[in-house]
């Protein structure tokens, strides 16, 4: 297929159709209308305002969120802005339950669509904002009347994020948020001039909207918020998330195919896949599981995040070698951190270095230290005293089952392992593909 | 013991004896009684110089070597200083033989002395020289008249460098020349002088006795040549042994003992000795085992040197982690490059980190050189892409064995390599216990 044919059969399933746009204008329209008439039993002031893809016409076909904030006055008590947010909640979702971000706010649904009605401050400007929702309606505001004749190459830019795995601004992609997808198709033109320009990109790349910027950002994708000047509205998209558009921007170009908006979910693996896949890579493989701490994704993915990467530098510290790692995690079930490890045993002795001869008072101290214990020197190696000592920890499973508690662990995650854990190794990983047969199965045949 | 003991005793020990000095006398006397009269048939003025520890008294009992320099005009030829040299030579030393530094020289023996005779040119100071033997006379001469009323104190601070291993300047110790050791006595004033001093060195420690130095050195000690500004005397002593004389002279200074001026041989160790030893240290030791090039020490141990560190490298380069290495030699016998290893074995794959994805030649070109491979990747691993390909040499025996030849080896080592040798590792290092079982014993007990 030619690009031209490709972006048809794509605009075809990311465009929605007539009654699907007609059903959307006839929900926003009762929600609407719930909500003022709960506005008015308030004693405060308040209006609505649709915000989100479904108020930009960016939505893609299918999805079936709409985003309806309520504004107060900044002048209202916050308790205030909670107790009347939710009234209004209730009154417009009435078989809904309240959730909680920056505020609690109430999700429910109408005529088949997921709604959240969200309360916040109708402040001047975005600069002004109280918590990060009172922003959302700035950048609603920003795109109306500049979005639309873009609005389906923002549809495919949208579902070619998505296809390759980079789309969503939540702490377990980090990737593009839907904003930000849209202020890159506007700043370009078009989808083709995004992916023309993401193609060759030197990072770090600077999109500034409304030339206002003021600091620099140590991201590798900036776009500098243009509602506000301090902000970049990519903050959250990792350097991976970045390269990986490059590299499927360069992929589409060159050979233009329906491949690159399927999410395709590998061919989960059993035990016995596993076990042939470390037996072929003759690694170390260590898995931590527990119990998944009972939080959102936002909080739960950066806290497995920091718990992994503490794990990884401490078995780097112990010499191990971890070549790669990753984490897995069953809503209400189990998770794993998972490492694979070059080195399955070191030597029952470790050099250990120490200070230089020359610096006479640590280097005595060294040297009383040691004389008399039963160590292998010390010894002069250059400059310096060393001794080859004991080592405690020969294998990677003893090393962690030490330290593990001594690194850098989420809390929530280190209450989840305080409470039980199991530290699996070598063959017993297998195990795993109980629960992560398709994350492994992407573990061990990653792509771009 | 207290200090005044120890050094009463040592003295004993190497102060000569009346009848050692006459002895010396009379040889000297007789020797260069014979080279005046085979200069007085020669064409052309020459003289003869006593040079070295014999000339100026510092000589350690026992110690039965005299060197006579015949000093040749500068305008002579070097050919022809080189024939008329070995005319005095073999007409002083008649059963004498011929040896090589930057002359031929003769050596041979009278009355039990061992006695080198060596033409120089007479230059007119020592920044003329033409070659390093014709620096020898002014360095004779800066101490003459000087040395005199600390001739013991040099002995004894031979005799302790030399029981500390410490003493020589040939390029298997990479010691303290006895050069050196004068100037430091005479500069401190005495033996314990120069322990007090050395004790609390920082380095670099320099010194410049004729406060002339012009230039700076990167070595540890600098002692800038009395009779040229441009020489650092101890240019050839390692860090290794100018932290051994601070260990050794503060060990010395809190608690005297005769046993800094003995040199113990350690018990060689048997086969099940070092057996023993691999065992309990629980790492991969490799020997490279050859045929001991046929070359002075001078030059071996250099050559040893490189190729031991080229190979030590090499390891760490392949992920073996050496631990500590030590190179073996038995003039007309074997010599061995030793090597342990804390990892044993690698996996079968190895992490291959490409170019980052923004550089988009090069990123391209990654790409399409590992898509169609077998490999796993290439992924996205922050900025860059990664491929995990696999590893040909998963032990440091197949990795050594592989590499050998492309390291920098010393010419004479490679030559003798090309020829034969044997790669030993595991258990198999133990047969280095018939050749070299005091030299492992020495590795295995290191004393600083």
């Amino acid at each position: 297929m030619d690009r031209a044919a490709v972006l048809e059969t794509i605009r075809g399933r990311v465009v929605p159709s007539e009654a699907e746009r007609e059903a959307l204008a006839t929900a926003v329209e009762e929600l609407t209308a719930r909500a003022e008439a709960a506005i008015e039993t308030l004693p405060v002031e308040a209006d609505t305002v649709l915000v989100g893809s479904t108020a930009r016409g960016t939505w893609l076909a299918g999805d079936r969120d709409i985003d309806l904030f309520v504004r107060f006055p900044p002048s209202l008590p916050r308790e205030n802005l909670e107790r009347y947010g939710l009234d209004v909640g209730y009154a417009v979702l009435p078989d809904g339950h309240e959730e909680y971000a920056e505020h609690p706010y109430v999700k429910g649904s109408i005529d088949g669509f997921d709604v959240d009605c969200v309360p916040c401050y109708a402040v001047e400007d975005a600069t002004q904002i109280r918590s990060a929702v009172d922003r959302t309606p700035f950048h609603s505001a920003y795109l109306e009347g500049a979005i639309e004749p873009l609005a389906d190459d923002v549809r495919i830019a949208k579902a070619f994020l998505r296809g390759i795995g980079a789309y969503g601004s939540n702490l377990r992609t980090e990737g593009f948020s839907g904003f930000l997808t849209e202020l890159l198709v506007l700043e370009y033109g078009g989808f083709l001039e995004l992916l023309e320009a993401a193609a060759d990109w030197s990072t770090p790349v600077e999109i500034d909207p409304e030339d206002h910027g003021r600091r620099t950002f140590d991201d590798p994708l900036v776009v500098v918020d243009p509602t506000d000047p301090e902000r970049n509205v990519a903050a959250v998209c990792s350097a991976t998330n970045v390269a990986r558009l490059q590299h499927y921007a360069r992929a589409f170009l060159s050979s233009p195919s329906t491949e690159s908006f399927e999410t395709t979910d590998p061919e989960p693996l059993s035990r016995a896949d596993v076990r042939s896949q470390i037996d072929g890579r003759g690694t170390t493989p260590l898995a931590v599981r527990f119990s998944t701490p009972d939080l959102v994704e936002d909080q739960l993915y950066p806290q497995l995040a920091k718990s992994l990467d503490s794990i990884v530098d401490s078995l780097v510290r112990g010499g191990f070698e971890p070549i790669r790692a990753d984490r897995f995690a069953e809503p209400d079930g189990s998770a794993a951190l998972f490492v694979e490890c070059a080195v399955a045993e070191l030597p029952a002795i470790e050099r250990h270095t120490g200070p230089p001869v020359d610096v006479r008072v640590h280097a005595e101290g060294f040297y009383d230290a040691y004389e008399s214990t039963d160590v292998v020197g010390p010894f002069i190696d250059g400059d310096r005293y060393v001794v080859e000592r004991s080592r405690e920890h020969r294998t990677p499973e003893e090393w962690l089952e030490a330290s593990l508690f001594d690194v850098s662990l989420g809390p929530h995650v280190e209450t989840a392992l305080r409470t039980d854990h199991d530290l699996l190794v070598g063959p017993a990983v297998t195990e795993l593909a109980d629960a992560f047969g398709a994350e492994l199965a992407r573990y061990f045949d990653p792509r771009p």
